[in-house]
């Protein structure tokens, strides 16, 4: 694995976390790689809905049904967009997220990406608690915090999964 | 901008290329990138086809009504998914591309995404210069090379699209 690439491979699911809060500094940074994200036409149909007080972060821990980490987690991100800017905004949003699941690993902090886009439960679930309107889409929900556990860097290179010339 | 998250501030479309080849080793750090990114329930739905000799990528140039910087790019890379192994593949294999897009940025590489799915018309004509099976869906195409265009790294941060607490 190339080293100049190193936080691409430390990015890994992280679901336990130290309690100790972000620092303002961190989740500012956090939302500037989201925002670095390519969109299509620039269209950046992105919103960032930031949670980081317990009984939001416990609501929503009861509201995903893989989300049993955000209770003790030190932020939440719900990651939208507006299907009304761009009709890319899916991949747009899904770029946003892996910004900024890449650079929480850059900083040494925990993640992982709750999907929430393309189950209409979960989505309606994150909506009710975080107030977002009808008409926005939620892509997913991320819980980050300083990490509790450590995982190694990887890839998960498979040649078989390369063709090359064509398929 | 935190200067930890060099990289992904440096990623941006980059459509002018020197016509130097990539090495081998910098084609493999691409593609060890993108199997690094996260999928739902680590199904990793996805596919690349790896495109380096000039008729078939002035064929994709022609292919793609935003492609024309394939003609003098030195790869392509047509990230694609299963949908049978995941119907999460298109955020899948969103995050796979922006992994790519900020591999590439860091190791001074420059390019660019090209949307594919959710345009039939364009997905079809890549799967048609590609032979990419039908069934296989086509996330988006990538132009890769050594950048003859340089531009500022950027956060496109802008604090109303930031929701504190709630919407």
């Amino acid at each position: 694995m190339d080293n100049r690439l190193d936080m691409i491979f430390r990015r890994r699911s992280i679901r336990e976390y130290t309690g100790e809060p972000l620092a303002p500094q961190d989740v500012q940074a956090l939302l500037e790689a989201g925002m670095a994200a390519p969109s299509a036409s620039n269209r950046k149909p992105w919103h960032f809905v930031v949670v980081d007080d317990r009984a939001t972060l416990c609501a929503l821990a009861d509201a995903h049904p893989f989300g049993k980490m955000l209770a003790h987690a030190a932020l939440a991100i719900a990651v939208c967009g507006d299907p009304g800017v761009s009709d890319w905004w899916v991949v747009d949003c899904a770029a946003a997220t892996e910004n900024i699941l890449v650079a929480a690993a850059g900083m040494g902090l925990g993640a992982v990406w709750l999907g929430a886009h393309g189950r209409p439960e979960r989505e309606q679930a994150v909506r009710g608690v975080l107030g977002i309107p009808e008409g926005i889409g939620v892509l997913s929900l991320l819980s980050i915090g300083h990490p509790a556990e450590s995982k190694e860097p990887r890839t998960q290179f498979d040649p078989a999964r390369v063709h090359r010339g064509r398929w």
